[in-house]
Parts: C-alpha cells; sequence; structure tokens
C-alpha cells in the first residue's frame, strides 16, 4: 500500500504551514467581520465536501444515519444538559424579540435567551426522546455535520486549527449496556478505515482514559464494566495502546486517538467518550424485558460520542501539511486544467465537450439522480498565451492532471494528458480512465 | 414525460398536510426548546440531503461552485449592508466573551455584538472582495447551503412553512451589465430543469417587477438596460409571464416564480432578484479594458440573488404534499425493505449480503472516493412474525420495493421483488436493476 508519509520527500521545517498554503491555493480568506470562523473559497469548500462526502459514503457500513439538528436552543436545554453550568464562557449567546431573557422563572419557550450550539449532544438527546425505543432497536446511531460555534478568546484564534466556527463528523450512538464493546471496536474499525485506507495514515496510537479517583458519577460496577469492554476492544485493535489511570471525565471513560503525521508531528483527532450522565439528565429510556419473568421495564441507554476525523476544520489543516499542498486526486481542489493550443472556434467547441464530458454534465440535460458520475471540477484556459507559459502556470497551481488540446485533437478527438502531483497515480488514472473511457485517454510519458 | 400532476388521483382535500405526513412518516420532530427549528430524523435528513445533492449535481452545468461562510458576523457588516437598519427585529443578535455590546464607538471587531445571519448575500460580497476579478473572469458565481436564522414570531410558526432555522440553495452571481440576460436565461434554464425534469412540475408562472416610481436607487438607463434584459430573457423562455409595473425592490428589479402543485395550489418558490445595491455597499470592483483605448477602469458588477428551490424546509412540504407522501425511488426515505420468511442461519446470512450489496458497502473496505455508486437506503425486517403481516406493515410504512428472500433465495440467490407506490416505475427498476445486476432481478408482476 502507498503511504503518504513514507513517499513524502518535502523537508518540513522549509516547507510552509497550511496558513500559507491554504491562502496561496484561495481555499479560504477571513474577515474581521467575524474572527475565527473561516469564509471558504470554492477551493476550500470543495475539499471541506469531499470530507463530508468521504465520511458520508461509509456511514451505511456503520449503521449511522444522519440528521439534521437547530443551531440554536434555550437556555433551559443548556441547564439540563449542564452547559449552562460548566461552559456558558464558552457558549454564544442568542437574543431578539421573543428571547430577550428579562422575564425572570419564565416557562421554557417564553423569553428565554438561547445559546448557540457548541457541540450536538443534547439535540441527539431530543431525538432519542422523541421516538419510542425498544432494546431490540438498539443501538441508534446518528451522525451529524451541523456547524458548532465556541467561544475562543480572540487572541487564541489561528488559521484552522483554533477557530469559533467550526464543523465535525460527529456522531452519537445510543445502545445498551451489554452493546459498548461491539460499538468501540465498530468505531475503531472505523477510524482504521478513514485513516488507514483513505489517507494512507496509518501511525496511530490509543489512549484509554479510565475513572477518577474523586469525583464520578454512576456506580463502580457500570465504570468497571464498561472499562472492561473498552480494553478488551483495545486488545482485539492489535495496536499499540497506554492507559490513562483516573484520567477520564468524571461523567465516562474514554478513548483518544494520536495520529502521527507525514512529519512525525503528533495530533489528538478521533475521540471516543462514554457517557453515563446525559442520558440520565435527559430521562432517555427504553423498554427491555423485564428481569426474571417480569414485565417490561424502562431502562437508560449509555451514551458514546465518537468523531472519526474530529473538526474537518482541523483535520484539513492536517492533510493540507501532511500532503504539503499536493494532494490526492480525489481530494485535490485543483484536479485537472485543460488547455487550448490555438484559439480556433472547432478546438474552443472540442475543449467544451470534452470539459462537459469531464465534469459529467450535458447542457440541457438533468442528470440522473442518484448519479453514477462523480463530479469533477475541470478548469479551463483558452487565453491566447504562449503554450508553454500556460502549463508552467497550470503546474505552479498544483492541478494533479493537465489536458492539451490542439486542432489535431479537434478533427481526431484524442488528446495529451500530462500527469502532476500524483500520490497515488494508478489510482487517479483509473478514475479519470473510467470518466473518459479507455479510449479517450492518450497519456504522456513526460 | 410522466408528470406527477397528471397520475396523482389523491383527493387533496382529504389526504394530510405535510405535518401529518412528516409526523407519520419519522421525517422530523419538533421541540420548546427551539421553537420554529425543526429537528430532522433520519428519514427527514435523508430527504433534505438528496434535495441539496440534487442541486449540488447541477451546479457544474451551470458555473456554481460551492462556498462556506460564517454564521455569524459583527454588527458591522449588517450596518454595511444595510441590515441594521432596515431587518433588525428579524435577526437574532450574539452575544458574548469579547461581543459585549457596551462599548460605544468600538472599532470593527472589538466588543461589538453579532449578528445570526438570515441570508447569505454580505457574506458572499466579503468573499467577492477578497480576490482581484477582471472583466474576463466574469460572472462569478456562488451558491450555499448554509443554515439560514430569521426571527418569525412564535404565532406564525407553522410546520416547515414558517421557520426560524432553514436552508437555501442559494447563489449569488456577480456579472457585468452586459451579462444580465445571458445569466438571467440560464438561471431560466436552470430552474425549468429541476422543476420540471427531475420533479415533473412543469406548470409555473413568471411574473416580472420593475422599477417603482418613487424610490429607487441607480440611474434610469441603468433600470432600463436592466429591464430589457430581463423582458428578453422571459420572452425567450417560452412561457407565460407577466409583469408587475413598479413592483420591484428599491434596489433592483426581480423576476418571481409561481409554481402550481399537483392539486393546482400556487407556490412562489424561486426568485431571480437582480441588485445595484449591494456591490456599491461593499464597494465592489473588477478591473475593466479602459474607455477610448485608456487605462484599465475599475467598474462594479451587477449581483443576481438567485434561488431554484428557496428554501429546502418549504420545498420539503411541498414535495410531502405533492407526491402526498408516496416518493419516487431517487428522494424516497424508505426506498427499500428486505423481509425474511423463516429465521434460518443461512437465510439471514443471504439478506445481510444482499443489504449490503444493495447499501453499496462491503464490511472492512473503504468506497471508492468518488464513488460511482449511489448509497441506497436499506432496512431489514427478520422477525419472526408472519409473512403477511411483515409486507402489510412494509406497505403502510410506504416503502418503494420489497424484497422478500425466502430459504431457497438463499439456495438459488434469487429474490421476489414487489413494486409498490412508484411514480416513475422504470427509473426506479432501471436504478435498482444498475445496484442488484440485471440477473439478481426477479420482478414479481402483483
Ligand atoms: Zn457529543
Ligand atoms: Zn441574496
Amino acid at each position: 500500500e502507498l503511504q503518504a508519509g513514507v513517499t513524502c520527500s518535502c523537508d518540513y521545517n522549509t516547507s510552509a504551514d497550511h496558513r500559507e498554503l491554504a491562502h496561496s491555493q484561495q481555499l479560504l480568506t477571513g474577515s474581521i467581520y467575524s474572527p475565527g470562523s473561516p469564509l471558504f473559497l470554492p477551493n476550500g469548500a470543495d475539499m471541506m465536501n469531499k470530507l463530508t462526502a468521504c465520511l458520508r459514503a461509509h456511514y451505511p457500513l456503520f449503521g449511522f444515519r444522519e440528521v439534521i439538528t437547530p443551531n440554536i436552543y434555550k437556555r433551559s436545554l443548556w441547564e439540563k444538559s449542564g452547559h449552562w453550568d460548566n461552559y456558558a464562557n464558552d457558549m454564544f449567546e442568542v437574543r431578539g424579540r421573543g428571547a430577550t431573557g428579562v422575564k425572570e422563572n419564565a416557562d421554557i419557550g417564553e423569553d428565554e435567551v438561547f445559546g448557540l450550539k457548541p457541540m450536538n449532544c443534547p439535540g441527539h438527546c431530543l431525538l432519542f426522546a422523541s421516538q419510542n425505543h425498544s432494546y431490540r432497536d438498539l443501538p441508534i446511531r446518528y451522525a451529524d455535520f451541523s456547524s458548532l460555534h465556541r467561544n475562543e478568546i480572540s487572541g487564541a484564534l489561528t488559521g484552522l486549527t483554533r477557530v469559533r466556527r467550526f464543523h465535525q463528523d460527529d456522531g452519537h450512538i445510543f445502545c445498551r449496556p451489554d452493546q459498548i464493546e461491539a460499538e468501540i471496536k465498530k468505531t475503531m474499525d472505523f477510524i482504521d478505515l478513514v485513516y488507514g485506507d483513505i489517507f494512507g495514515m496509518r501511525e496511530y496510537r490509543l489512549v484509554l482514559s479510565t475513572r477518577p479517583a474523586e469525583k464520578y458519577i454512576g456506580s463502580v460496577e457500570d465504570w468497571d464494566r464498561a472499562e472492561r469492554q473498552l480494553k478488551s476492544a483495545l486488545d482485539s485493535s492489535e495496536r499499540d495502546w497506554t492507559l490513562n489511570e483516573g484520567d477520564g471525565a468524571f461523567y465516562g471513560p474514554k478513548i483518544d486517538i494520536i495520529l502521527k503525521d507525514a512529519h512525525g508531528k503528533e495530533h489528538q483527532t478521533a475521540t471516543v467518550q462514554l457517557d453515563f450522565q446525559l442520558p440520565q439528565r435527559f430521562e432517555l429510556k427504553y423498554d427491555a424485558p423485564g428481569k426474571d419473568g417480569e414485565d417490561l421495564s424502562r431502562e437508560t441507554p449509555v451514551l458514546i460520542h465518537r468523531a472519526v476525523l474530529g473538526s474537518l476544520e482541523r483535520f484539513l489543516a492536517l492533510i493540507i501539511e501532511h500532503y504539503n499542498g499536493r494532494y490526492p486526486f480525489w481530494i485535490s481542489p485543483r484536479p485537472l486544467k485543460i488547455l487550448s493550443v490555438s484559439q480556433k472556434p472547432e478546438e474552443l467547441q472540442h475543449i467544451e465537450n470534452v470539459a462537459a464530458e469531464l465534469a459529467g454534465v450535458q447542457a440541457g440535460k438533468a442528470r440522473k439522480i442518484p448519479s453514477r458520475r462523480p463530479n469533477i471540477q475541470v478548469e479551463i484556459d483558452t487565453s491566447a498565451r504562449p503554450l508553454g507559459k500556460k502549463i508552467r502556470e497550470a503546474k505552479n497551481e498544483g492541478f494533479n492532471f493537465i489536458i492539451v488540446i490542439g486542432p489535431q485533437d479537434a478533427e481526431k478527438g484524442g488528446l495529451v494528458l500530462r500527469m502532476l502531483n500524483q500520490w497515488d497515480e494508478a489510482r487517479s488514472l483509473e478514475i479519470l480512465g473510467l470518466t473518459l473511457g479507455p479510449d479517450g485517454l492518450a497519456k504522456d510519458p513526460k
């Protein structure tokens, strides 16, 4: 397997950091009107959307279903969840007509202020509570790509790594206590698949944090059973893992994933966090068969918070640096550029046809839904400048493929394809070949 | 062509409205903690995501590129855009550490409160302003599916049609004055393709609103030239259009699309709104060749706001009622259910294999990115209840396809497929056939 870390030959100390690359590749910009909220230009939005699409494509495999939940909730919700007491400084408050906050002891929903959500968990608890669940229906797994806001102090804001507005590949699993181990194993498999098979980042280690000595909720038996299941899942992962004894949150043990990037730098990315508390606070229940032949009983599920990539913004910063701005074809914001040789009308027409074919669109035609053709972002340079200059420019811009179309191509229908910056040449050619068809492809060996 | 309006035989007056269907089909729920912000359960999120994916798939055809922009901006931005003076009552204010609003005459970004965005236009103006543009680069077209908030009074909130939090298939085109007609034509083509070819809603009319008699900005010449181009685009659309003389906004003329649903009810959905004002307020410029051989000049672009579906939530309400809860395969939240006949292990294993095949996933395998296989949401009922009961239940739940797998299927690999509720049978079979392969499909004629 091709490992990005192995083939990377750049000198990290002299290579640009993600902020410079993000700027020079026109991925994003910032604004004094919204400090800490990146504005993604088309190239950056393209990469963010591809990260999202990649995770989304694997959700059926792991039983997750996406949900869409509100950005703002009344203060009462954040009191119920505990955020109002413990997290208020890092949250934004939302006011307006009907949410003035002036009325004391108001009913829920009356004049209360809203909080702008810093995380999705309370909303997912509301979703779980809105339906009846039998023990047979569990686990219920919700995924959510919603935007989140945390009020970092302005001095701490930097690039894509410390922001106020971000997105997570967030997920919550509501399961029975006896399902913890299987769910943790599945999550570890998901993490392995995404980091290893998709990004070629196979170097990471796992850290288990267990019950604190003093302050914790739930019974020692619940903790012990959960920790046994976590350890068993970690053992069967065949990865190095270490123990941070007593370092878990007061509401449950967790596993952190520490990733080593192409340059040997470590990043804390994915987290798997057990939670005995939130289901209690939201009085979540499922119907379970009664013990000893009794009637149905109402049991409290365990909640597992999990993110595979974590903050998509932070992960984007990581892969910008990991690939040093030279991305694999599938996630590249500049996969392909077509250059004209001359300005002849038939040549320009042929370029338009090829571009439409590559982009998977046909003028005036609806795409089949669901589509079986990936969209490929195609850029075109038909300016009257010398070809050599246009090629140099396209190379500098970091396009994965450059296609040159001349007058003879317009007649014969052939193309000259130049390969550039490819991490995974075979895979990219396959994708492009499927798109162009096997006969449309004439590869330039240089 | 199959027109949904023609084949619909339901009695609108006795059919449920979208709120009842949305509830009974488990599309969404509401919460007292966030009035006016629907919480989409997996089925509803699935439909919302498919609407988004459908629009997204056609963006390359019409030259739009997606961007991702902040949800909150400092008060100064909303003063610049004019929203603070004209729209403040309908906006939510966002406060927090570093955004207390107490400091008077503060610098931008210092202690100012934020506004939660009700629309994307100002953010897109910031994006445009962040780069240099030549007249050759125009039009620049940004698309954005961001969540938007408008503080509707609580008494006005209802279902998916009057909400506080919603999403638009929002787009902004920055173009030269001479490009207006071509852009309007393209937008009309886009609207026609989506409503007609994808949803089979071919009955809509167009309304042009022109310069108000008294209060307007810009020169009469600019207005006249723009209105001439709008009229010319309308004429070439070959659709009925009417004139609302003097009914345009003070900042530009607009075209409204009034859609007639399957039940003859009219809905205002898409809008195309010209704007001479916002580019001035944001001092947007592009480099244009100087007149009479002079040097480059700096010109102000025209802004076109456009939405094809408009509010995705409102459009979802519309199609729930339009299809009366019986959706075409591609957008159905319940496309397919597999039922077992017995509980034999080899039968259950075969069901799992078929389900994985249909869902386009393979255990432990990364999906190819970009994927050429659509995800199909597959549900399974392997309960020990009688088959007849399971079939009736699946029918009531509105599944498009029901697949029954018995012991003999596990041996031979065949399936019995029952078609249900199909608007477009040929198309659905094609999609399913591509997924299952031509030989895996044995259609039950009943
Ligand atoms: Zn969580
Ligand atoms: Zn707008």
